[in-house]
């Protein structure tokens, strides 16, 4: 169908971009998540001050930041679009970041995710892309709720469900980022007076400047080397 | 790795066996489905019934009806097993009849399916189905409870998620055996008073005697022909 | 505390202001509910249209309307506040309607109301407004969704629990303003494409213009003798 | 309205009625709640238990133990009996235990009771039986799952009503029977591998041998001086 005149046209274009192109091919990673990860790409959002901290660091070039959030995503939404929302990209890393609306829909809609099915799909989803060569880093749903007291309403639930998540990377040997373990550990040393919201949410689930800098902070240690 | 006797000796047992063996092979039918179809192969069950049909009509050895319903299954979990459980039997027609679940669990686990998600996922199913050559035949949710005026507590999804299966059979060219309106033009003739249960079903949704003959007459005149 | 000067200029204001009030006391009429009810103070209400209607009757001094609306409130928050809502008014007329959020907020918030707990509150209720000697008409819940084909999510609460109420209505010889059963017929002559919302309601819920119409018109035949 | 004769007559019958009564009445205890009280009065429930320990100490005579425990009880289900089932009685003290349906319900029903709703029922309950003075003793709810580690689905909720209940009675100046904190320190030491039931739950929620025994124990100390 191409004429030996289009093709050899077609290389040379190739040949010209690729000079004007670093050799080192940026290391491309794909934020894969819910309502929060759709925020982060914002000014100041988590994947925002990420981009802003490569900067600063002179590295920008070496990596692509790419958001990939959905707002109300469960797992199961993730695994119904990883393909054309993630491996459409070709990434090289792929942080996954879900588990807040599969705890919260139970009450909020009447749909949330049972557990054992919450750890098929985000079993399945992994595999696929561990088969495609991709590092997948696991990050665990961080609150629903500031109090430290454990009674947030979806404490329970959120504490099974991020170890269901920390047992599936242990099993198949991925990096995690835990959320939950260190937002409630932040919490237990600047929200003394048990506030639900405030520290580093706005509205008990979405992060406000500090808790974005604190996600920024976390994800920058485990994918930056 | 097999000696040449092994290897003669098998196609003798092979030869052998063909000659007690239907030249026709029988139509595989595989029914997908939650508890409902789980009970179906029980003596009395919808498939039970359908087995002692086709006796009648000495046509048994034309159909393999094969069950294979699990209690609690909603749309995601048949899409989860329906490699190794429906794929496997290599089927040539195979009935999905599941919703009840996936409206049902909203109130009592806080776990059903979202409406958008159920027809995401019932069309992934059918697609992959499809793709192998299966012909598929769609099944409504029946019901949960039998009051006829529309006043059982989950009667507007169950009209909703049975309408979405009656215009997903439309697009994709499947038989529909619509049991949610069978179901209730059996009640109105039937149920004067109005009862929740007992006509079609022991327990509002579970089928009776009666209700597992409806349905296998049903799928009796869709699935043999 | 008082002196006597204070207390005869008093008694002269009284005197005079009862000069110019008309010597029939208004019949005074509550109206207990929720956000809709809450809504219907406001200009365009319909409480406010009734006013309106009133006056135009020539009427307007012959009756008060009393806006007793909560958002979010269920029968039995009704119930802990209709001591300082309702009686503190001293009305001669209320007009209860409340159902929505009692089965709304089962999939919401997990918080509906137990039909058979509906019931007790109400009748309990219905039964201290009564002993008052106040007159007292009971509203069924119009509408979640404006669907005519009952394949609203929550039709089948909504026309059992407004079944609840006619039969208490019938029991406790209350007059019954059948918004439920108005509000389809409108539906069904109007909404020819089976729309959500957009007919009577805003959001499937509160009340547009003609919704309030409607409201007040139906009202008025009850109320206004 | 009375006349003398008929006052005379009165005091008659009341001092003749009083020698006839023991000059020790026994202490009336009715215990409110829901199916774990309810299961209390069977033979080695926590009631049962609590007499026999009684009956030991040679004081069963003091006091009269009576079960007012209903399944599925909320606590708005027991401000609607406590007339008939409570002060029925004329208790001297009652143990109001409840919440568990409450939270739990949520999920299983739809139909939980809102955090603030859960108060208002409880102090309006608990300012009628004060209001007839008898002591009230309060009790949280204790676990619906045994795994020590706040993963259990309902433990935010849990946690945030038994802080709601603790905090009433400290308001009105009201014993406390902590049973969640309580069972949380007896699973802290006996449930090493983080079981769901089984230590001191037969089902994640009611009361095996040991629970009762505890509950017992806890509610001597409290009641019996």
């Amino acid at each position: 169908m191409y004429s030996t005149k289009k093709i050899i046209l077609s290389l040379l274009i190739i040949i010209v971009l690729s000079a004007f192109t670093s050799q080192d091919t940026p290391i491309k990673i794909v934020f894969f998540g819910d309502s929060i990860t759709q925020a982060g790409v914002n000014p100041g959002g988590y994947i925002d001050k990420m981009k802003t901290m490569l900067e600063k660091q002179g590295i920008k070039d070496k990596y692509q930041l790419i958001g990939a959030g959905i707002g109300g995503n469960k797992i199961y939404d993730l695994y119904l679009r990883y393909e054309e929302d993630v491996l459409v990209h070709n990434p090289d890393m792929v942080v996954i970041w879900v588990g807040v609306n599969d705890v919260w829909h139970k009450t909020s809609f009447g749909t949330g995710t049972d557990a054992d099915k919450f750890e098929r799909f985000y079993v399945t989803l992994l595999k696929k892309l561990q088969a495609r060569g991709i590092k997948v880093v696991l990050a665990t749903p961080a609150a629903i709720g500031e109090r430290t007291d454990f009674s947030n309403q979806q404490d329970g639930d959120l504490n099974r469900y991020s170890q269901i998540i920390r047992d599936i990377a242990a099993k198949f040997d991925c990096p995690v980022a835990d959320f939950r373990k260190e937002f409630l550990k932040y919490n237990l040393e600047k929200n003394a007076t048990n506030k639900e919201a405030g520290i580093l949410t706005t509205d008990r689930v979405h992060l406000n400047d500090v808790g974005n800098q604190l996600v920024a902070d976390i994800l920058m240690k485990i994918l930056i080397k």
